[in-house]
């Protein structure tokens, strides 16, 4: 399917990045491997919406990927980080946010007696495993097979350019089964520094699965048992459905916790929070960067965390997201569909139940999607935001319509 | 010691942070090394000074640690980004600015085919040692004892935390010694990737080395020799001494190099510049972070290299480098001071002759220049910047003239 959207701008800058940059583009946002209506290039967003460089006009249910929650262009946010701005970014040492935000996070945050922070959710998992292997003297980190914690050496799924030696000290387990953690773990007796665990299985190409609330008790009796550190990856959850912890309705606190994505709303930002016994270690290791302390991003997450809990960000996002969710339940059957809507409201992942590997309508329901102005993704969950009003989703549902037409009609019913 | 200076807030602060955040603080900024003068937060800069909580003014000769080249708060880099922000930042996939500053940099750089971008210099580094690993297909990397090439596992300096098996790859020659590299390349013929190199020798606490040309080259044949990627890490040097790469000069292109720092004046940016033949590879390996393709780094660095070209701003800070170290060197003899003035004027590093392993001297001295409103560091190279003028060098100099002073009446001279 050749897109009806004009792409000329998009098409041109597509072609000069292939001059300048490995095939054109890179990393989660590389559409190489999408429908033909992705725009590669985007020139502006507001509120829950975004615009591509041919000035086309989307809802947007990816949020940036995340870091997008209370919408582009907060007028809250944005004061707050001009703020500090006017003042000053990247000095040479901290600024006075850079308390505030850690004393905020350690109040917000039930299992959190400190705070360190970062750039970008690599930097902070990654951080979380130093601490935990200065804290134990151990070596081994148990992570989830297929689990995103990610890019580093130690937890990349892409092997390329990974020495062997890098990930020989990861071993694996399958998420939601206790028994093969317990396993994994006993297979490296006295060796497990960390056991590194998402809030929620979010693979990409497949159904969402919540955490076992069992599984998750556990896993954190598990690491008690044999003296290693309970990382949870807040990365990508982060702030979508507890601000004090995605597990924390579930009364499962970690040791250390990694977070970034929607802590700042865009803003580059990474935290690692982490409990008293680890904060001795944490000191012995060295981490740093030259951007980490800059005061900008710290001023905008200190708003962003207001206005999530001033405006029940949660709240209003998972209201949005189960309107949705029901549109597309409803629109599913009257076509005649079988799909399987898995995760959380605010985190929607969408796949049909007839798809084959190649998830050939997934890829047809989402680039028609785009075609008609909701930009989402046919292979990774989708993300809401509290910019979202109920009037956007039924807006983004008149789109998803026709796009369960268009996969009907190519593919017939279920 | 006790510092004259006004520390309330400052000590409030910390005080605060020490209760939220291991040590209060960590990274390079962190002062608990230094001399108690030394503040630890910032509330403020602007061109070549920043005050701190209290509000004591310094002039900066450490520039955020490298990031300001322009200037704190420059007002084309600062409208630049204004002008991308208020179109957006962190949105679905990159703005056009990304192919304008790949484009800028492949034709600034010589040895540039293609550009990357990430956030920090550790990004960077670490990203040019997977290419080169996934172009090769081998796992050794070389690097200099005592280099500085960020915190990633494979080259952190302080093991605390990191597993053995992740620097077990790495092996070590000497800066400028070449037959050290050849003799490590020699103990692993057949599986070099690559050597990451500075280009100086810019450790702490020990004299700046300019690279011996014969060095440089010595390595760029030993590459070619061998099949390996030289990577050239320009995270500290990168555009304080040639646009084109701080190796130009001599006639040594590498395969790779790393760049973050002074490439957009204080916003958070790092890229990895590399050769056609390494173009393949640079698509296989998977890398990404959520914010790495927002827009507003990459148009602050377009400023910043617009900024630099139209102010001469290497030509800037070298004058002004070069009209301090007289000044210092003026000042040593008249107090009867022995001292070392290693490296180029544009990243000057001071030590004092007589000093022991406790470097006392320059404790002593770097304290008293933090008293006298002049902020530098004691076991660290400087930084010059294209926004410190000659007057601002002299009203420098009288605060150093002052710490050698101190200097002299507590340890004699020599």
């Amino acid at each position: 399917v050749i897109s009806t959207l004009i792409r000329e701008r998009n098409d041109e800058l597509f072609e000069r990045a292939k001059r300048v940059v490995p095939a054109g583009m890179y990393g989660h946002t590389f559409v190489g491997l999408n429908p033909p209506s992705y725009p590669q290039f985007f020139s502006r967003g507001k509120g829950c919406r975004v615009w591509d460089v041919d000035g086309n006009p989307y809802i947007d249910l990816m949020c940036a990927w995340g870091p997008m929650v209370l919408g582009y262009g907060d007028a809250e946010v944005e004061a707050a980080a001009a703020r500090q701005r006017s003042a000053g970014d990247c000095l040479d040492g901290p600024s006075p946010v850079f308390v505030e935000l850690a004393e905020t996070l350690v109040e917000s945050v039930p299992h959190a007696d400190w705070s360190m922070f970062a750039k970008n959710g690599t930097d902070a998992t990654t951080l979380a495993v130093r601490i935990a292997r200065a804290g134990t003297g151990r070596d081994k980190v148990l992570m989830a097979h297929g689990a995103y914690h990610g890019v580093a050496s130690w937890c990349a799924d892409n092997k390329v350019g990974i020495a062997a030696s890098e990930q020989s000290d990861t071993a694996y387990f399958e998420y939601n089964d206790l028994v093969s953690a317990e396993q994994a773990a006993a297979a490296l007796a006295g060796q497990v520094a960390a056991i590194v665990v998402c809030p929620m299985r979010h693979d990409t190409r497949r159904d969402v699965e919540l955490v076992d609330p069992e599984f998750a008790r556990g896993v954190r009796a598990l690491c008690d048992r044999i003296g290693a550190a309970l990382i949870l990856d807040e990365v990508r959850c982060g702030m979508r459905f507890d601000m004090r912890g995605t597990w924390e309705p579930i009364g499962v606190r970690p040791d250390l916790s990694a977070w970034s994505k929607a802590i700042a709303n865009g803003y580059s930002l990474a935290a690692v929070l982490g409990i008293d016994a680890l904060r001795q270690p944490a000191t012995e290791i060295f981490t740093t960067g030259s951007f980490w302390f800059g005061g900008v991003a710290m001023a905008a997450s200190l708003a962003t965390l207001a206005g999530m809990r001033e405006r029940d960000g949660v709240g209003r996002m998972s209201a949005s997201g189960e309107r949705l969710r029901e549109g597309l339940r409803e629109q599913a059957t009257s076509h005649g569909l079988a799909i399987r809507l898995t995760g959380a409201p605010q985190m929607p992942m969408m796949l049909f139940a007839r798809d084959d590997a190649r998830l050939e309508r997934s890829n047809a329901f989402a680039g028609a999607c785009v075609e008609n102005g909701v930009f989402l993704h046919p292979r990774h969950n989708w993300f809401l935001s509290a910019a979202h009003t109920a009037e956007d989703i039924d807006e983004a549902l008149l789109a998803t319509d026709v796009a369960f037409s268009v996969v009907r009609e190519r593919f017939g019913a279920e």
